[in-house]
C-alpha cells in the first residue's frame, strides 16, 4: 500500500471521529480527550528523548495540564522551576552508584520536561480553551489545519520547486507554504458567518494560521531530526504519531486563542 | 593569592555594596538592581550555551522580565511558546545558505530561552517579588544563604568525608550540605524578631532555605559541567560570575515568596 493510500484510509477512518470529538463532546469531557491526547503526546515525546526519570515527566506534565485548567499560570511556571529541584535531589539520591547522577541525565531530565511542558501541554491546553471561549472554535481551527495541510501537500507536489529549510524539512517548498496559507483561508473563509468573522478578516486570519501550522511542522521536524527520527510514532497509519498530528496546533491554537480573547 | 583570600577580599568588597543595595533600594530602584543583574546574568548564560542568536536571547529574557513586573504569568508562558516561533521563522530566513538553519541550532536557540527564562529570569522576578511582600525580605535571605555557604565551606572542609553528589559537585560533602541547613537556620533564628517569624518556625524554614540553595548550587554545576566550565565567569574575583552567586536563589527566592504569600 502506497503512502499516500494509508494516508488517505487514515483519514477517512480517524478524521471523522476526531471532528465528532471537537464538535459534539461538551466543555469538560472535551478536556478529557484533550487530556488524553495530552497523555499519548508526552508518552511520544518521552520516547524522543529517552530520558531516564520518564514516569516523572510524564506525572509532571499531567500535573500541568490541570494546573493550566485551573487558570494558575503562575504555579505553572513555578512547577516548571521547582521540578528541576525535585529531579536534581532525585538523580541526587536514587544515582548514588550508578549512570543516573550524571551532570548530562540530570539536564536531559529537566530540559525534556521544560520541552514537554511548553511545547505540548501548553498548546493543547489552548485547545481546550478555544472550546470554552465558543464550542464551534476548535472544530473551526481543526479543518482550517487540515486544509491547510492538504492544500500544501497538493500544491507542495504539483508545483514545489524552491526548498523551504532544506536542512530541517527537505520535503517543504516555498510552494507548498504558499498552497498552505490558501488552503486555510480558504476553509476560514467557507467558515466565516458561522463563526462570525468578517470575510477580509477571515481570509487575513487564515494566511497567518496557515504560516504558524507551517512553522510549527518545521519546529517539530527541527526536534525529531536532532534526535534522528522520522515519525514520532507509528499510531495513526501513514500519519507518524499523535505528536506529528498535534504539532498543527502548536502555534495555531495559542494564537487563536489570544486573539479572539483580546479582540472580542 | 590564594583563592581563599581572593574570595574574603571580594566578600569585604562587595558585601556591604550588595547589602545596602538589598536593604536602602526603594521598590521600583529595587528592580532596576534586579534588571541589571538579570541582564548580566543572562549574558554569562549566553557566554556557556553558545547559540547564534544570542541578542535574540537576551532582548526575550529581559521582555520576559517585564511580563513578570506587572504579573503577566499567562503571557510570560505563551512567550515561551511564542519564542520558538520567532526564532524558527529567523532561522529559516536568516541561514539559507549558512549553517545558522539547521535542527541542531534551531534547537539550542530555543532550549537556551528557555533555560535562561525559566532558571535565571523567573527567580531573579522573585526577589523582587519579595521586596514587594515586606522591604526586609530580601536581605533576610541574601544573609540566610551567605550563612548558609560560609558555614558549609567552613563545616565542609573541617569534617567534610562522605560525597554528596561526585559526578556533578566533587567538591560538595554531606556534611557540608549540614552546615548549609545549619549555618541557614542559624541566620534565620536571628532575624526571627525582626521578620516575626516565631522561634520553631524560623528554624524549620532555615533547613528548608538551606536545603533548597544547595541542591540551587547542585544544579547551576550541573548545568556547567555539561558545557565543560568551572565559573560562569570572572567577573567577581574567587567567587566566579554573577550567575555563580544568584545559583543560591534559584529555588530559594520563589520558594520563601509562595510561603510566605500563603501562609500570611
Amino acid at each position: 500500500v502506497s503512502d499516500l493510500k494509508k494516508r488517505l484510509i487514515s483519514a477517512i477512518v480517524f478524521g471523522p471521529i476526531v471532528v465528532l470529538c471537537f464538535y459534539f463532546l461538551p466543555l469538560f469531557p472535551f478536556f478529557i480527550f484533550i487530556y488524553l491526547v495530552a497523555f499519548f503526546a508526552v508518552c511520544e515525546g518521552l520516547k524522543i528523548s529517552e530520558p531516564k526519570m520518564k514516569y516523572l515527566i510524564l506525572l509532571s506534565s499531567l500535573l500541568s495540564l490541570l494546573l493550566l485548567y485551573f487558570k494558575r499560570f503562575e504555579i505553572f511556571t513555578l512547577w516548571l522551576l521547582f521540578f528541576s529541584f525535585l529531579s536534581v535531589t532525585l538523580h541526587m539520591l536514587v544515582g548514588r552508584d550508578d549512570s543516573l547522577e550524571s551532570p548530562m541525565e540530570t539536564l536531559r531530565t529537566v530540559v525534556t520536561n521544560l520541552v514537554t511542558n511548553v511545547f505540548i501541554v501548553l498548546p493543547l491546553y489552548y485547545l481546550y480553551a478555544l472550546k470554552e471561549l465558543d464550542d464551534i472554535y476548535p472544530l473551526v481551527l481543526l479543518l482550517t489545519v487540515w486544509g491547510s495541510d492538504v492544500s500544501a501537500y497538493l500544491i507542495g507536489k504539483r508545483f514545489g520547486k524552491r526548498k523551504l529549510a532544506p536542512k530541517i524539512s527537505p520535503g517543504k517548498t516555498v510552494e507548498g507554504l504558499l498552497g498552505a496559507l490558501l488552503g486555510s483561508a480558504v476553509v476560514l473563509t467557507c467558515f466565516h458567518r458561522i463563526v462570525q468573522f468578517g470575510l477580509e478578516f477571515s481570509i487575513a486570519l487564515g494566511f497567518i494560521i496557515g504560516f504558524l501550522g507551517q512553522v510549527g511542522d518545521i519546529f517539530e521536524s527541527a526536534v525529531k531530526r536532532c534526535f534522528g527520527i522520522k515519525d514520532s510514532s507509528k499510531i495513526i497509519p501513514g500519519h507518524g504519531g499523535i505528536l506529528d498530528r498535534t504539532d498543527s496546533f502548536l502555534f495555531t491554537a495559542p494564537f487563536l486563542h489570544a486573539f479572539l480573547s483580546y479582540t472580542r
